[in-house]
């Protein structure tokens, strides 16, 4: 095509040069399934030829709607792209917004320029957007807000002022923590520490929760000192686990706030010359696919992050075609049981 | 905001509402830097009061271009977000486009209704598409060039007419390939098998061709009975390496097409009771993150995908600039040896 913004070519000069009235032209252009392949092919080799690019732009004026939601990260994007939660969580979105004829924007807002874009992209450009509020930014969800823009948040958001003012989906992060700690205790641990996810997010904030509720309820210790920062990482897990040891050698279990701590506990435990589970058991959290296939398989609390991501998208379609309502879901969790523990 | 389209809110009306003039209204609602926090704050609560939202798409139709770059993969969905080779692809993409204003619009082409969305959303939205063309559906990139699509593809096109008339970006896959049989050859193994990738896709045939011509060159066997599909998948490299094994027990070497189903082989070689590298020595491509840390680490071709990811959206960018050549570029691969040869 032209590389330079053509003279105006409209959809009756593709017609008349494909031979084919403007009703098909126009059924081949939007893709309908209903045209013959000899009618697809001339059509979109006269548009090719003539230079025709249909511009949305002017249907959108017209709707006031772009048919983009923006899927928004606002986290180191190392771990977007290293954490399979996310890639789970960006599938079930876009499973549920292609059914329903709208484009998944990409964003990451890891510095101060992408967070501007975002603004104004979310302002000017979005029909809404899916966050997953990485770090305590709370400055992001309230310019947000102010801009207009339409958000579904992954992940339990603290109250800003009223907090049924915002929508989200969540896991149950304390009730799963909690159901991964009764089943250590069960099998007879009785020195158990956590390693934790970052504190300022949720779910960081709530698998710690659990763990000291679960603690609490059985007269056991749950001091500052049975809890390390693993911050959601593999790498940093691995130096928890180490402190952990260090503090704790009596230590016969160790919670993580998700799989991929998990692992590096794994991998600091085995280099420790420590038994899993013979000497220490093990829980993630997450159940990513690593975790069926680790030495020993991790037994971990699974959490349904397609569905979720599923349920953000139809949460903001729902907003978009006028539900007004905040809506706030807290899915379900599951203890699946497999060698660690 | 509203939920109903609202009445024509004007920038006027903001810069009214809001005590400003319409440039630094304009300013604010652009995301340009050059205002004060307070004439931010109140913009954007007056342009949220009034409920206004400054389409995008008027500027669109005087620009003729939307902003919008596609990110495309016409392959399982599963691979696309279980296969970090992807990731580090799409890292690269957000960089480079970030960079220059334009968003990264995620299309998953897994189906022929998601294809004519594909079809249509590229001849009407997107200034231009990066692809990943992962399986035979040769008319696909026939199709995107009658609609006007600018295309950057990730891998070498094979030849469709005059193959120049593609642009794409590629490692170089039978380099690495023949590097990783040589280093094994230098490593004093006889009977090097291959995992091979899906052979209708240039990395997989290229690197089933890299390593065939490092075996025929050093006159040892290469035949078919040596090589075993493995589809690019960690559950595959598993079966592959079972088959491999029944038909070639004295077997002291496997080259696979890429890390994940290397890992399989890692996998099945233990079950067999194979010790790594002692009995069978293992050669993986892509350099993922898990090859540095799998039992034993896993010696890989590596390849640049994020760069790749980078140059396809420069090459893109360039071309929406002006740019009307054709561009093809290998980038080089790295042997990278680890404990597993």
């Amino acid at each position: 095509m032209a590389n330079t913004v053509p003279g105006r070519v409209t959809l009756e000069m593709v017609a008349a040069a494909a031979g084919v009235s403007r009703g098909t032209a126009s059924r081949v252009l939007s893709g309908s399934p209903k045209v013959s392949q000899v009618a697809s092919t001339s059509v979109r080799a006269a548009a090719a030829q003539l230079g025709y690019r249909p511009n949305l732009s002017a249907r959108s004026l017209v709707t006031g709607r772009s048919g983009l939601v923006g899927f928004a990260v606002n986290e180191d994007d190392d771990r977007l792209f290293t954490d399979p939660y996310f890639a789970q969580l960006v599938r079930g979105m876009h499973h549920e917004l292609t059914g329903s004829d709208h484009a998944l924007v990409l964003s990451l807002v890891s510095d101060s320029s992408e967070r501007s874009r975002l603004l104004e992209f979310a302002a000017t450009r979005l029909d809404g957007l899916l966050l997953a509020y990485g770090h305590s930014d709370p400055g992001l969800a309230e310019e947000l807000d102010a801009v207009g823009a339409r958000v579904v948040f992954a992940g339990r958001m603290p109250a800003r002022g009223p907090a049924e003012h915002t929508t989200w989906v969540d896991s149950d992060s304390v009730g799963g923590a909690r159901a991964a700690v009764e089943h250590l205790l069960e099998r007879g641990r009785r020195c158990v520490a956590t390693i934790t996810g970052d504190l300022d997010m949720a779910a960081g904030f709530d698998r710690a929760e659990g763990w000291r509720q679960a603690l609490r309820e059985a007269d056991l210790p749950h001091g500052d000192d049975l809890t390390a920062p693993g911050r959601f990482r593999e790498e940093e897990g691995r130096a928890a686990t180490e402190q952990l040891l260090a503090r704790h050698p009596d230590l016969d279990a160790v919670f993580c706030a998700n799989d991929l701590s998990a692992l590096g506990a794994l991998d600091a435990l085995a280099a420790a010359g420590r038994r899993v589970p013979d000497d220490v058991a093990v829980v993630g959290f997450d159940d990513i696919p690593a975790a069926a296939t680790a030495r020993p398989p991790l037994t971990t609390v699974r959490q349904e992050s397609e569905l979720m991501g599923r349920r953000m998208a139809r949460l903001l379609l729902d907003r978009l075609d006028g539900g007004t309502e905040p809506v706030q879901e807290v899915l379900p969790t599951t203890l699946v049981v497999r060698e660690s523990s």
